[in-house]
């Protein structure tokens, strides 16, 4: 056993409901664990000790949604769409033909370098999912891949129809509703859809989606990305966990939320990458649904994996404080993974902590873009 | 005499007018200045050896608009501005309090951290500015301080109407051009006015500026930050080298810049953190105007000194390639300072390079917020 003392901590955020920012406090770890959190003249001694010097002392990021095992890059393509060319998800499939080529080995380093990257950034907690491979054998491989750094991984077979069925989409359906998902479930935590005029339809969300669950996985839906297509309603009929996107949610969406324990995940940096509306989360707050903010993270519409500038998106974009954005990028991520134990600061928390290099966690908004993540200590797969 | 080589270079944007990008290149730096570039296959031995892994080599960043000398912060500001406050230039008196109260070791040091940190981003060359003193003894402190980490330092006493003078404004601009003047220009290279509603008119300015000019300063104005407001003209009318902001221009103003050297400075970042409208930098460059990009890192209207960021947002919102972002905050920042030898990779440049963890320089627009710099080699003041 190890065990680690954070001490000069300038603000700590912990999440604990009934105080959920704190000062004078001292946090200490055993074994990337919390294992207290009180008042600084009361912290125990420790084996080492991190100086915060004045820092603020937040949870690790839960980036709940993010697909980082591909090869490839789209950079053309996205300043293509910086110059005035709309955003559609037939974009994917560049993507699928450059990681089916793809050794073992170069999608293991990337996926590791990507990772390392978004630690460095806070992120503590990553979900990853497959659908880049969109084959039985590749999308099993990326699963494979993705749990060796994860435990939560999704399934996304149902991304787009890959090239070769376009003519048959009800056949891709059957393979992942058949073979692929029997070869995939092993590896993954969940099953997702992408349901849009691009990908697939609430129909196909609907089968897929009830096979996943079938075959003992927990539900997600990426849905109202680029329009309201009915894939909210299907993820709180279905009691997904989450719902990802929400960019366009009509009023009985929101209502269907609000009385569900789906969670509204929104991405904002695919609205900065995609040119898109963002979301209004001060609408979905204030109607008392739960929402998280994750990255997206992925080659096509958003490549970056920080959560800092998703936060600091979500306050100048979406009508929420710096707060409540952080609480939404750390405790809306838990939810919407429903795990317990991350995304907050208390005793048995396994999340980690990140130590900033700004006195308050409201400099994630007020510094935009600065590598402000001084150090992550802690943490536990 | 030390010298390195930079190999395996991804892609090297070196700004050179006959190939501004090339392939398969290599850089030597000697003393940390560019001493040779060329095809890799033809580089020449070093004492060592920086592999860049395929990454993009490009020039330091120039951040030809920083105020990086105060105390406090205004975070608070920040916050009450994303919640719908409007952004007025009369914030910055309370940084003036804070400055003026904080001893000179307590600024060295939050300069020398700030500095620190720009370089960590790619920012190899800074212009500084006073502004946050307003008295004779403060401005000169303010620019002995920024004298210490920088040769571009700009007396920026006339900022705002410090709140002793808010009833003589005349005595104000008196002191500005008599006494405070004389202890500053020792100190500084330029005189900047702060051309607004809030700040200065049209015709203060100009007295400002004459009497910088008489005592030997180059010229630099604000302007345009929240209405056309005449400064653009009478920035071309004295030979301004620089003219920061230009959010709001009229069709004269446009053509005023065009046909003169005076460069039209934009800073993507104070829109992002005002929430103001972009500046049109493509309706500039087709004018044949002149751009640059720069931070305006300040505790008030934007506290980001993220020149990648910059560079993102000017892709986003302001109608220019990846690639003539960048030019604008390398080339371009050189350009507004009067300076050769930084803002490009060529013999004799002593601006330094910037290897990125990233294949190609339009990284920095597709994967916004992420640390891309790997790292800073060279350049010396």
């Amino acid at each position: 056993m190890t065990s680690v003392v954070i001490t000069d901590i300038g603000e700590l955020v912990s999440f604990e409901p009934e105080r959920p920012v704190r000062h004078d406090a001292a946090v200490v770890l055993v074994d990337g664990i919390v294992a207290w959190v009180g008042d600084a003249a009361d912290a125990p001694a420790a084996d080492s000790r991190v100086d915060a010097r004045g820092g603020a002392v937040i949870p690790g990021f839960v980036d709940s949604h993010s697909h980082l095992v591909f090869a490839g890059d789209r950079a053309d393509e996205y300043a293509a769409r910086m110059a005035g060319q709309s955003y559609s998800a037939g974009g994917i499939r560049s993507t699928v033909a450059a990681t089916r080529a793809a050794p073992d080995d170069e999608l293991r380093a990337r996926l590791a370098a990507l990772v390392a990257q978004a630690r460095a950034q806070g992120t503590t907690t990553l979900e990853i999912k497959s659908g880049y491979g969109l084959t039985v054998a590749d999308e099993q491989r990326a699963l494979r891949l993705a749990r060796e750094v994860t435990d939560e991984t999704t399934f996304l077979g149902a991304h787009v129809v890959p090239a070769e069925y376009a003519s048959d989409r009800g056949a891709y359906v059957d393979l992942v509703c058949g073979p692929m998902l029997e070869s995939c479930a092993p590896h993954a935590r969940w099953v997702d859809v992408f349901i849009d005029s691009g990908a697939f339809t609430v129909d196909e969300a609907r089968r897929i989606l009830q096979a996943g669950r079938d075959a003992g996985l927990g539900l997600r839906v990426h849905a109202g990305q680029l329009a309201a297509d009915g894939g909210v309603a299907l993820a709180v009929e279905l009691g997904a966990a989450s719902v990802d996107h929400c960019t366009h949610l009509t009023d009985a969406d929101v209502a269907a939320l609000a009385d569900s324990a789906t969670v509204a995940t929104l991405l904002p940096l695919v609205e900065f990458s995609t040119r898109q509306p963002y979301p209004d989360a001060r609408r979905l707050l204030d109607a008392g649904v739960q929402i998280a903010i994750a990255t997206d993270c992925n080659p096509g519409s958003n490549f970056s994996s920080s959560m800092p500038l998703a936060v600091a998106l979500a306050v100048r974009e979406m009508g929420v404080t710096p707060l409540e954005a952080l609480e939404a990028a750390t405790v809306g991520g838990a939810r919407a993974l429903r795990r317990s134990g991350v995304g907050e600061v208390r005793v048995g928390s396994s999340g980690g902590v990140v130590v900033l290099d700004a006195p308050s966690h409201s400099w994630l908004a007020y510094r935009p873009g600065v590598p402000l993540v001084r150090e992550v200590v802690g943490g536990v797969r």
